[in-house]
């Protein structure tokens, strides 16, 4: 957070003072040809304006016209392995955070990091999800959007998260079908998985439940990364950015 | 996060071009009793004003000095079961949530029923509180101070979080000893454990190493919660609050 301090304030207000004065005793000088006189209205209104913009700025604070809270929101995006997700969501926030906001990234890969003991089935995916959601909550209920990418297979735990967020929830379905998915998979995973030698691998022997009324459908198998990232970026300033 | 919107800055900026030259029109008028000229030199200065404070603004925006990056700080209350870190962290985070500033409060007891599977072993522990870590830096990386409260028993935990928040990392040790818990511990989990109800007890059957140089020690053992917190809030005001 970037506070001004108390000098700043006092600087910034002496050479505003400078330059209005100036301004204010050159005009009198300049229709009325008295330099003495001019100056005497420069001094009294350095006195008054100080006084009238104290009061006028202490007034300003009980005035509630204008001022707007600015929500966070919580991008999430969903969709089978390797459909794009991570790349999408990766674009969006790095262009999200050059903007005046507190915004924060959250992968499904990386958080799984911290959890090596958690697996893949329903009851655990569940469970995972139910943390990931209490965390990204703390940091939405402290002006902080995130940007979250989850592979998230479960009506249930997208609905979770939904309930906790509200109407700052933005479930952004990134659609490809399992076989563009696997041409894109550069780890090898979905042969892995058909092979057997991953469990409970969501689009080849764990079932992904399609999301019924996202915000936005992302069809990679059709667009780039790039204009599926614009994509977003054009919903974000209509819906949530505008002032 | 609350913005200002444009018709409000714009709506204050008549407001205050109005109240200024009228006082100019007024001060004119009074040193040369000719009110058409005093009109004329209003007329003028509202033109001159706007073009030059619009100026003094712009230039404003590229000097740097007095400004000031306000750093996110984490209070880390540690110290046995029962031995009252979470009333006086309660008290800490209340009076700083009517602060400006983000501020959450995170308690292990909290936590902890968002993992009901993981133990109270010395591994266990560590991968805790390490993930509860991350999540806490997430929030500091934020510009979210955070006032968190877990037994943490172990130095290797709490020197983890210390290297990843640094400087703004404030280890508070609540230092009473087994007994005075004892008798504080409403809940009878102590007695429990020394029954044998209860394993790896922190105090009982469970090792507690004591902060070697924290910030700040709390003794509840003669001082009263809100002695503790009042402790807590000088710290703050003194160290990380200053302007």
């Amino acid at each position: 957070m970037i506070i001004e301090t108390k000098y700043r304030s006092l600087i910034k207000a002496i050479t505003w003072r400078i330059i209005a004065t100036l301004t204010t005793v050159a005009l009198v000088y300049m229709f009325f040809g008295r330099l003495e006189l001019a100056a005497a209205v420069g001094g009294l209104e350095v006195l008054l304006k100080l006084l009238f913009n104290f009061l006028h700025e202490r007034a300003w604070l009980f005035i509630k016209f204008g001022k707007k809270k600015m929500e966070p929101f919580v991008l999430w995006f969903t969709g089978l392995p390797a459909c794009g997700k991570s790349t999408i969501a990766d674009l969006v926030y790095n262009q999200l955070s050059d903007r005046e906001l507190e915004v924060e990234r959250v992968d499904g890969r990386d958080v799984r990091k911290l959890f090596p003991e958690v697996g893949f089935t329903r009851q655990e995916r569940i469970a995972h999800l139910k943390r990931v959601s209490h965390m990204i909550r703390m940091l939405e209920k402290n002006n902080v959007s995130v940007v979250a990418s989850f592979i998230s297979p479960y009506k249930e735990s997208r609905d979770e998260i939904r309930q906790m967020i509200k109407e700052n929830f933005i479930e952004i379905y990134v659609k490809a079908s399992v076989e563009s998915c696997k041409r894109r998979d550069t780890k090898g995973m979905y042969l892995r998985a058909e092979k057997g030698e991953i469990q409970n691998f969501t689009g080849i022997s764990d079932v992904y439940e399609e999301p019924r009324s996202p915000a936005l459908v992302l069809d990679t198998e059709t667009l780039s990364a790039e204009q599926c990232t614009q994509q977003v970026i054009n919903y974000i300033e209509k819906h949530l950015l505008k002032r």
